[in-house]
């Protein structure tokens, strides 16, 4: 007999366990994620994320870093040499959305066969020129899901969206204000 | 006689144009950003990042969209496919604090030769998991900056860096509630 344990491509074991590890020494949930990024010319900045810490410990999974690359459109004064930092902000909710559902979804025994995300948010660049206009940040962002399960309804569906975005770490940071601490180190 | 109008990578006449004509017409000003992220297995997903709006107007000036990829760690039941949500969106506080630093430092005559962030970002991951703890989302976020100059004073460099907070889309999007609309289409 076999107990089947991955669905959606979760290992729901995994997922339990982790739960339950979480739940008996709550420091294990403690994160701090990083970014770095290097100036190259003009708009263009590359990015790398590679370690982080879970709970006073260093993650050394990744071989190597990931490589990101930013930049602006020509009407903002760049090359495209990449996504520039809202369009990354909005693909980031995306991604998060996405993880939760997928994931939450496991959880409850719901397949998912597939799940697409668009992310589109409304900025005035107005601000980040010195003038006058709205807020420097999106004014609103709007996100739509595209999920299809064989064996859930759409009750269920509905009712997960509004779960993961109650839990979704990009939302909340969105929605909530965060502290931004900024340092500035002259070299 | 020739005039520079690049400094920094950033063509400092263009800069000026266009500050210029989204004062003259400021519905120049406002664009709709989007990102799209398809499932593919487990907490991996596609994203892709291509056309935006521009008082209107659909930008047509990338040939090709921008593919990202997202997964979480092994530690978080992932296969390091690419970086997690929230490493992504502090890479995109990284990339904004960059762009708004070296653009601005063309507009005031301020030659950079190096400039780098490392942001990190303390996040909890329990509420994700379903269990009590703090909020979702990042408690708080730390950015460095390092930059060299030698043309600049370390008071001017200083006083850049703070009007740089000032009009970061990203910092903004953070440290002030974004209103998220998510909607979800069951096909």
């Amino acid at each position: 007999m076999t107990t089947t344990t991955v669905s959606n491509g979760i290992d729901v074991r995994a997922l339990t366990e982790t739960v339950e590890a979480v739940k008996d020494d709550p420091s294990l949930g403690a994160f701090t994620f990083r970014a770095r990024s290097r100036w190259q010319d003009g708009t263009y900045n590359t990015g790398e994320i590679h370690t982080f810490r879970q709970d006073g410990g260093e993650d050394r999974s990744r071989a190597a870093a990931f490589t990101l690359h930013g930049d602006e459109p020509p009407v903002l004064l760049g090359a495209n040499r990449g996504p520039n930092a809202v369009e990354l902000l909005l693909q980031a909710l995306a991604f998060c959305y996405a993880v939760g559902y997928v994931a939450n979804a496991a959880a409850r025994g719901i397949e998912i066969t597939r799940m697409d995300y668009e992310v589109e948010g409304d900025f005035d660049v107005r601000p980040f020129l010195g003038l006058d206009g709205p807020r420097p940040g999106f004014t609103v962002i709007r996100a739509h899901g595209r999920v299809s399960s064989p064996n859930a309804t759409r009750e269920q569906l509905e009712e997960l969206c509004r779960y993961v975005q109650e839990t979704s770490p990009v939302r909340d940071s969105l929605i909530n204000p965060v502290p931004v601490e900024t340092t500035l180190e002259v070299v």
